[in-house]
């Protein structure tokens, strides 16, 4: 399994896939970590087709990215992937991002929960530990997150109903439609003049279709600290680290 | 050119993409669509980099979807596009996709058309023409769409408003987001038992960030026309054919 310790998929950002700062959006970046992840995994026969076999299913637990800066229209980048270290029930798995000429952009830092597919809670992976979890000695230079403290009570309020789009295949609201519903609090002329150099996303319980949560956002100076609440409980926490954006998109 | 006219990419679906009801989702099928034509017309020199440079860019104007299945998790599938015709406004471009066997699942027929992008106005591809649009004689088993009537006046009716999200680099709406909307119209259940056999979208107006539209659904038997509107004119126009799913999901 020498051969599997890093895996490498590399992508080029094309036009239709760009944001209106015609760079890589961040929930696409999401997308290509869970992607990568999950043919890791495939790799190393600890994916979804093993261990659906086994009524379990990865889930994307934490997720802390900082980026210098994000892939343009038409560069090409990779993500290289790697296991920091495990136990039987999570597994921390970093990333590192490479822009077109091959130079660091960013790293990207997770941990994931096997769950019990029927029983919505957390498997145990002892019977696919032996060598399926080869573990890196590569470090991974993005601290681990600090827990998001309760929100202030003067935090905005906003309802979402999580609609069919939302949900993925394990019924429950895909990890990047959080982070949507998070960066849609913000208008376009903000992004426009700040990037995000830093987040960390934190997945406490699963939402469901047609569930109305709160969105709470509160801001102070480059920090924004956000959560999702349903029925009175945080289900996802956010921390944003804004930066300003050097040059102004258009 | 020769070689280039046909294009093919293949893919397969990772668990994190699959949609509820374990396959692939039609907003995700949208997006491979922009993003195979978009490496075809790259590979051909009328891509993004080229046309860039001259004030131009490709939109999508119509896609007419027929899917006899759509790909499941873990399979691999391909898209093969090739240019049906074109003239100096537009080009008509097919798609065969292909699941995991190698036989066809579905074709789809799409138009696009050449923004000038300061002049938000159809561009002049004449400069372009010459052998960079090599036309295929391969047929395009879909039928081209009829024109979607005006919608009787008791179509349910919806306000959305355009978020950061929902914007493309092109700094209008992105015609995968449009979709979603449409989509989201139907509650989870209703895609448990039935899938979409032909889809229709003709795209006549942009939209952007922050312009509140109306989206209005008249569905009768196996048939449901849909229309976005905006400031009293149909931006978007979408036609869809509905049919049984034949083993439900869960």
């Amino acid at each position: 399994m020498e051969q599997n310790v890093e895996f490498t998929h590399c992508y080029y950002l094309t036009a239709g896939e760009a944001g209106a700062q015609s760079s890589m959006p961040l929930t696409l970046l999401v997308q290509r970590v869970i992607e990568v992840a999950t043919e890791h995994a495939n790799a190393l026969g600890i994916g979804y087709a093993t261990l659906s076999v086994h009524g379990i299913a990865w889930v994307l637990s934490k997720i802390s990215i900082e980026m210098q800066r994000y892939p343009d229209i038409n560069e090409d980048y990779c993500l290289t992937t790697w296991i920091e270290s495990y136990n039987r029930r999570f597994c921390d798995r970093c990333f590192a991002v490479t822009g077109g000429d091959g130079q660091p952009i960013g790293y990207i830092r997770t941990m994931w929960t096997a769950i019990d597919v029927e029983r919505r809670c957390v498997a145990d992976l002892t019977a696919f530990e032996q060598d399926a979890f080869p573990v890196s000695s590569r470090s991974c230079p993005v601290a681990k997150p600090v827990r998001l403290p309760a929100l202030p009570a003067d935090a905005s309020v906003q309802d979402y109903t999580f609609k069919y789009c939302d949900i993925d295949f394990n019924r429950h609201v895909n990890s990047v439609r959080y982070l949507a519903l998070v960066l849609n609090h913000w208008p376009l002329d903000h992004f426009d003049h700040n990037t995000i150099r830093r987040i960390d996303i934190c997945y406490h319980h699963e939402c469901h279709f047609g569930q109305t949560v709160q969105l709470r956002v509160a801001s102070q100076g480059h920090e924004s600290e956000c959560e999702i609440v349903h029925d009175g409980v945080r289900a996802v926490g956010l921390r944003i680290s804004w930066a300003p954006r050097a040059v102004t998109a258009r």
